[in-house]
C-alpha cells in the first residue's frame, strides 16, 4: 500500500521522543479536526524555526540570531559563566530568574559507552572563551547533573580551566527543597550531612 | 517577551493530547538536531495532510479521496455497514484484516454530560444509507465501545434502524483473548458466562 500524507504524518511523530504508534494516531486525528487552528500553524512553525533558529558560535545556545540574545545582553554579568549540557538546561536555570551571567552549552556529556570524547562536546570554545576572557571571566559554574557522566566531565573540564586562574565551581548537592528525606537515596543523605552548614 | 520560532513550536505541541510544556521542549530540541531528517519533512507532511485528507461524505472515514477508499473498493461486501465512532476505530478494525464490510463512522458518541444529542453525529446519514440501499444492506453492525455512552448509543441507533427491516448486531462481549479472569471485572465475567457457546 502506498503511503498517504496521513500515514505519512503518523510515522513521522511516532519517532519523536515520547509518542508511540498510538499517540502519533491519536494526535494525528486531534490536528486533522483543527486543521486551521493547529495543523497549519504547527506546519509553519515547524518550516520557520527549522530555517531560522541558530545554534549560537559563542554558547551553544539556541536562538533567533548569532550571537545568541543572551550573550549580546549588556546587562548579563560577563564574568560568570555557566557550563551545561543541553539547551534544555539553559532553559531551566533561566526560569528560575537567579542567574544573570553567561551561558555555555556543552551539547552532550563524556560518555565512554556511548563514545562521545572531548572532541564531541563543546569544550575547545569554552577553553578557547575562558582564555580569550581572562580579565572578563572570573569563575566558571559546572551545572552538569549528578551522574557518572556528568561528574567525570566536569572533572575534565575543571582540570583544563583551574590552569588558567579562573574560579570553578559546582552546583551544591543536598536535598531537594520540598524533599523528603524518607525518599531521598543514601547517597544524596550522606552528600547532604556532608556538606551541612 | 516576542514569543520566538522556537516558543511557538513547544506551545503549539503542548498542547497536542499526552504532550505538555517538558515533553514538547524535548521534542522541539530532538527536531531541531534534526532539521532536514525530521523538522522540515513534518512541516511538509502536515500541510500536506491538512490540504489534502478529506472527510468521505460516504461514511465519513478520512482519506485522500472523497468518497474514500473502502467506500469505492468494489471486492468489499456492501451488504454490511460497521458503525463506529471515530475513524480510530475503523483502522483498528482494518489492522485484524477480518472484517470486508463497509463503515460508518460517527464522529463521537451521544453523551448527556457533553452535550452531544444526533444532531452532533452522522446517525442521520447513516439512516439514509441503510434506507437508500434497503436491497442492498442486509446487516448494521454496532461496534461501539462497552460504556454507558457507547451503549445508549447503540440503542438509539438499533431503534431507528430495526424499523426498516435490516439486521442490528453488536460486538460480543466476554474475556478478551489473552485475558485472565483473575485481572477481570465482575461485570465481564457475568457477561461472558451469560452468553457462554
Amino acid at each position: 500500500m502506498i503511503e498517504g500524507p496521513l500515514e505519512h504524518v503518523i510515522r513521522l511523530f511516532s519517532g519523536l521522543p515520547g509518542l508511540g504508534n498510538r499517540s502519533a494516531r491519536r494526535i494525528a486525528l486531534y490536528m486533522l479536526e483543527r486543521r486551521g487552528s493547529v495543523m497549519m500553524p504547527l506546519a509553519n512553525a515547524l518550516a520557520d524555526a527549522a530555517e531560522n533558529v541558530k545554534s549560537c558560535s559563542c554558547c551553544g545556545n539556541l536562538d533567533m540570531g548569532d550571537p545568541c540574545h543572551i550573550c549580546i545582553d549588556e546587562r548579563r554579568d560577563k564574568s560568570k559563566i555557566c557550563v551545561v549540557a543541553q539547551v534544555s538546561d539553559v532553559w531551566a536555570i533561566e526560569r528560575t530568574g537567579a542567574y544573570k551571567g553567561q551561558y555555555h552549552v556543552l551539547g552532550g556529556l563524556l560518555s565512554a559507552l556511548d563514545g562521545i570524547g572531548p572532541e564531541e562536546l563543546r569544550i575547545a570554545r569554552l577553553v578557547e572563551r575562558v582564555s580569550e576572557g581572562t580579565k572578563t571571566v572570573k569563575e566558571v559554574i559546572l551545572a552538569l547533573s549528578a551522574t557518572v557522566d556528568g561528574q567525570s566531565t566536569a572533572h575534565y573540564i575543571s582540570d583544563y580551566i583551574t590552569s588558567s586562574g579562573v574560579t570553578v565551581s559546582r552546583l551544591a548537592h543536598g536535598v531537594p527543597v520540598g524533599g523528603e528525606l524518607d525518599y531521598l537515596d543514601d547517597g544524596t543523605i550522606v552528600t547532604a550531612l556532608n556538606s551541612r552548614k
